[in-house]
């Protein structure tokens, strides 16, 4: 079986507006088992944190991002139920987690109580992610345990795969988990009109919610009412702000800016929950008595478990949402994250056609690393 | 029908330590209608908000304080259907809502769209409670519309009712609220050991439960183990603390002092929340990426609606579960309310014996009003 993988790589932590950023990287993928999958890329979504990930010199290792995988399988295992060769598949956030604890068991992988295993530098602790710290989808082949890949229906165009199991699942999987769309929570906010928040409209939407949409540029009003929100308040706006006053049942705030979360808590209604899904690093101040009188919570989530991830695939399949992708070669690689370093979020999501991988290797055959 | 009603006002806003803090006042209840009950008073509870509702001097009106009272129905209107006269009769923090709003249809009445009436203090708005403010139940009568009467089961000593409908409500409606008991909701810390943290031990025992109870006094130890935790962790013990990592899937926070909450999130589990239950007055200062990581909420929850209120007193009847009172003569009021000026926190709870009230009136004669 041909293992050979060819990828991107960023050798050394990124620094802004510096050089050249990644590296042709040629390494071998690790043999799939019995309930592995092999598949060749297509594409792959470049997110965000895949910047973030190649910024953070502490303790950093060469680095194969990408965590919104999709190609079509080559080699499915003896034991794989659920997948042939030929099919469509995908892989989001995460390779492995220990299988065996509450959080697994219950679908909840991302807070595995053994620490599950990310799709790139990641470590391959409980042994279905191959023996090397984990690379990522910057690459023309992957190998993953059939509990971690996801399904993607025939119908859906590939390309929309990667940034639904990523973006697509961050919204999706707090709207399920504080149960949005049922009796009492039908009213939802979506904060940040970027790439979480466009995904988050449609989805609550959808989910047959009722969606308002806050956003701080009135340029984004039309374009966010486009997308399925009954109302937008720009949030700079005292009196559209009071007009809002408790009249969420849920909140998602996507907004990853130092910001002040309890400029928000006045727009929930009593049992409401603002969700916080951006990496900020300020703290916030939070007075305890506005909580109190109406039972709201602060809460925070992080990505969604692989049955989350499943049923939002087939949800934007079966409701034809699908984010707003533009596909690039891969040589635009540096370009990309130079843009991404000096933004903090955008609403189109950039994605990796992986069949121009070659082609990155022979640009930079000076500078092939292997592994 | 004799509406005429004997009662403790504090007509000016307390000062600690300073001179005579409550008269006697006589006054007429409003005349009982047909979903009414009037009831004979026998114990009320001195709640520490009593203590604060009569210190604020924003605003302040004369106050009747009470919102734990227990007595013996005199009158029930024709269309009551749960109460005849004779019955054990209570009334916790609130006597009227608007009952036409989400929150009234769902019980959760003291988070009402139209603002709730409490007990005392409160602005008889919406119909049923008279047509003064409130006048709470350090008085020997009460008018209650049925909706916010509660039955006390015959087996109960009335002396007991009174905190259960206050501290043991307050517990009990987010237990009830964030699932305790249920699958994954087994492990709940409470975090004091004063009269919510015991009412919550017992409770959320009584809930099938597992209960480890945080305090700072390692001198308490063995008497919150008694009251049913499985585990006491000392929480000024890094060593001890550290033990109890990710470990609960619901934490009760009573404490009302200032505090750092997010001291304890690292004892949540992931999907596990705090709920802070006192008024406390210097905000929190709260990261974002432990929320993120573990998918928790800091939230707060406001003593709890009329049915639940129900409900945690038939519990309580069954399971024997009974707070620390000390029944006191009403003439002692001025002391008690010196005492719990100077403190933040008690587990006993100080019970009005009712029947002492005219003594209260003929000791103080010279200085009763009349309203």
């Amino acid at each position: 079986m041909d293992l050979k993988t060819l990828g991107m790589v960023a050798q050394e932590p990124l620094e802004k507006d510096k050089g050249r950023k990644f590296s042709p990287i040629v390494f071998e993928r690790h043999q799939p088992g019995d309930e592995d999958i092999m598949f060749d890329l297509k594409y792959c979504g470049c997110c965000h944190s895949d910047v973030h990930a190649c910024e953070n010199p502490d303790g950093y290792k060469p680095t194969v991002p990408g965590h919104e995988l999709a190609g079509i399988a080559t080699f499915v295992g003896s034991k794989v139920k659920n997948f042939k060769v030929g099919d469509k598949v995908g892989v989001g956030c995460m390779v492995d987690s220990c299988h065996d604890c509450e959080f697994c068991e219950i679908g909840d992988e991302q807070y595995c109580d053994n620490g599950s295993t990310m799709t790139y530098g990641g470590e391959p602790k409980h042994g279905r992610a191959g023996t090397q710290i984990t690379r990522g989808g910057y690459a023309n082949k992957m190998v993953v345990h059939e509990r971690f890949a996801i399904k993607i229906p025939e119908s859906m165009d590939l390309k929309y795969a990667g940034p639904i199991m990523c973006a697509g699942i961050t919204v999706y999987d707090p709207l399920k988990h504080w149960h949005a769309g049922e009796a009492h929570v039908k009213h939802i906010g979506i904060i940040g009109g970027g790439g979480l928040g466009h995904m988050g409209i449609k989805i609550a939407k959808s989910m047959g919610c009722e969606v308002t949409a806050f956003t701080t540029s009135p340029s984004k009003v039309e374009h966010l009412k486009g997308l399925g929100a009954s109302k937008v308040i720009v949030s700079t706006d005292e009196k559209q702000m009071e007009s809002a006053k408790r009249s969420q049942d849920l909140i998602l705030n996507t907004i990853s800016a130092d910001h002040d979360v309890m400029q928000y808590q006045p727009l929930l209604r009593p049992n409401g929950n603002i969700v916080q899904l951006g990496l900020v690093q300020r703290p916030h101040t939070v007075p305890q008595v506005p909580l109190l009188m109406n039972r709201n919570g602060i809460c925070g989530s992080l990505i969604g478990g692989v049955k989350a991830t499943q049923e939002i695939v087939d949800l934007c399949a079966k409701e034809q949402i699908f984010p707003d992708v533009k596909v690039v070669p891969c040589s635009k690689v540096d370009e990309i994250f130079n843009e991404l370093q000096h933004k903090s979020s955008t609403v189109q999501r950039y994605v990796f056609d992986i069949s121009t991988m070659e082609d990155f290797h022979k640009e930079r055959s000076d500078k092939v690393q292997t592994a």
